[in-house]
């Protein structure tokens, strides 16, 4: 078994605001991320997967249908309002939790059509939000 | 004569969008930035100056005097939506370069009352927007 | 459950001494490290905790709490010299295997304070000592 | 226990080529990489190992040991082509999962006489081909 | 004036052998850069254009424009062999002193079909070979 | 003229404290840095030297001759306390600004033996004393 981890970037804006909460919770929560104009991040993605080494090509993933699956993922969000245009996101708070959530949402729905043998199986889901902010979701937990 | 360069970050949005321009050529040349509910990014931002040393201190800036005047700047940059709450950028467009000419301007109008000396200048405003794009206004191009 | 990672930094002196230890066994050992005049690195903390999702606020952790505790800790050692000024490197060796331990031991006392209800976990410490040697104390093995 | 991590570097050429395919399944499979002059990469290989902190010294790991025992095996590797100069990839193909499993053995071969204790225990290979491509072999899973 | 600055990157082999030297002064100049079978390298080259900024875009440079160009000079180095596809390194020897020379040669060439205005000017090419070997060739020096 | 660039890291300990000021005056000045016990920092150093490419290496600079020269002086610092183990130190304060000079005194001192056809020339010492704070001294402001 070996882990193969390729590394994503996209840009988007947000604004964290929880709907059931006052907008006083809301700024004691979240402080200058409530700002009702939004703010934006550049979010570094990396996707984990983890497969038996295949003897022939030497490989435990295609990275071709590897990429063509995140990159079809990932430009619903590239230079996005993620409250605005993601419509998961109208309803719950487009936090980086959340937003590993629905990227491994997303991925998991399209993974048999991608990898129809099973192999790899996506392991994690790491955002980086800034360089001090990291996320992590990972299989066992979901 | 000595060049001292400290390290900043502010996370923002905004939109690329020309007023004076068509819709049909602002999305030409801005593509996916010209997206009407915007985007963001992690803004690093290098403030470089240069001075004398000064034989005492062995300091080229005070530390403590520089990071107060660009920190009173930042802050209305971070966490806000550029084209909403700059009030400048209602009527340009907010990209990297203008970022930079604004963040100089700032600078400029309070540098004098934080280093009454004249001493250290201001040399270079250098802001990655992402990882592949640096802008950079240099003292002698303003 | 989600993994929050949250990075931090701080600059500190050691020196490398086992008290039991011969001058000469200390030499062999750590090599310049045991310089008497000791020496200093920028450490780079990263601090993991592991919790449920909250549906209200789609976060696994308060943000806000979890940097009060941490920055209450770290800056007993920011700017510090580490043997003489840390009680419990006075009697052992200020090495980062030990440097985590003393910071996984500092954060649990204060963690019920900071975090009532149990969660968020702390799940592991990292620390970069310099950028070629990394320390991790993970939390089944404390 | 502890996990102790060392970064190294080699630069190395290679060039995808499975010897039981076809040319034109080689092209379709490896793409660019399958050119058959070869290119290459600067490799970043992490070496992690987990053991019980030595109380006397205060380390997981005697780092002039672990470094002498890398450095050994890497220098084969280090300004070489991979293909021509490694008598395994001479039949195997040498992707960043093969050359992790090749590290991998070769540093256990030689890890009883370098560590007699048996501590610290190889815990994980990690590769980082380029920035966005990484492999980890981790013990569990040789 | 504005600096605009892209990063790109690319993956190539090489073998450092000056044709009019002996073998013997090949080993003693280029030490195990001179191994026969080559090794490689990832380039990371960042592109610098100076140039004034466009009152209405806001732009010192059309991205798309100077994408387009970089890219399509890049791609006849990306996962070859410098010395064998090359033309141009079949005589002179493939440093990046010598790379970045002929970046420049192809860049220019094309620039004036890229940017008729005569703007931006490109003001320098940065090839960082390894994380540790930094090669600058500056407008005025060429 | 090619600017060639290597990157050294080394670590040391030092505290800022100008002795011509009270210690009051200290620590306004210099802060946590004023700590008697002293601190310590990574230090990342970038040596910058220009030159002509000689047409037969493809080379501004011979790497070993400048390696062994730069390590040479740059031993004399790695896992010291800067105030107590460098003279110069003993009476100028440790701050970057000085160290970058007292660099650039050992380098020149030592030039004309290492590179004895006077090329390369020095023409830049960059030190990050953190990732946040960078000084430079070149070449016209010695």
């Amino acid at each position: 078994m070996i882990l193969v981890t390729r590394r994503y970037r996209f840009s988007a804006s947000h604004r964290l605001h929880a709907i059931p909460l006052s907008d006083e919770e809301n700024g004691r929560l979240y402080g200058k991320c409530n700002n009702p104009f939004g703010h934006g991040h550049n979010y570094e993605v990396e996707i984990s997967v983890r497969g038996p080494l295949d003897a022939r090509s030497g490989q435990a993933v295609n990275r071709g249908a590897l990429d063509a699956l995140v990159g079809e993922v990932l430009q619903a969000f590239d230079r996005r309002n993620l409250n605005a245009e993601i419509p998961e996101f109208q309803t719950i708070v487009p936090t980086s939790e959340n937003l590993g959530r629905e990227l491994w949402r997303r991925l998991e729905q399209k993974w048999h059509g991608a990898f129809p043998s099973g192999w790899p199986a996506l392991e994690k889901i790491r955002i980086a939000e800034t360089a001090r902010n990291i996320f992590e979701v990972v299989a066992q937990n979901v």
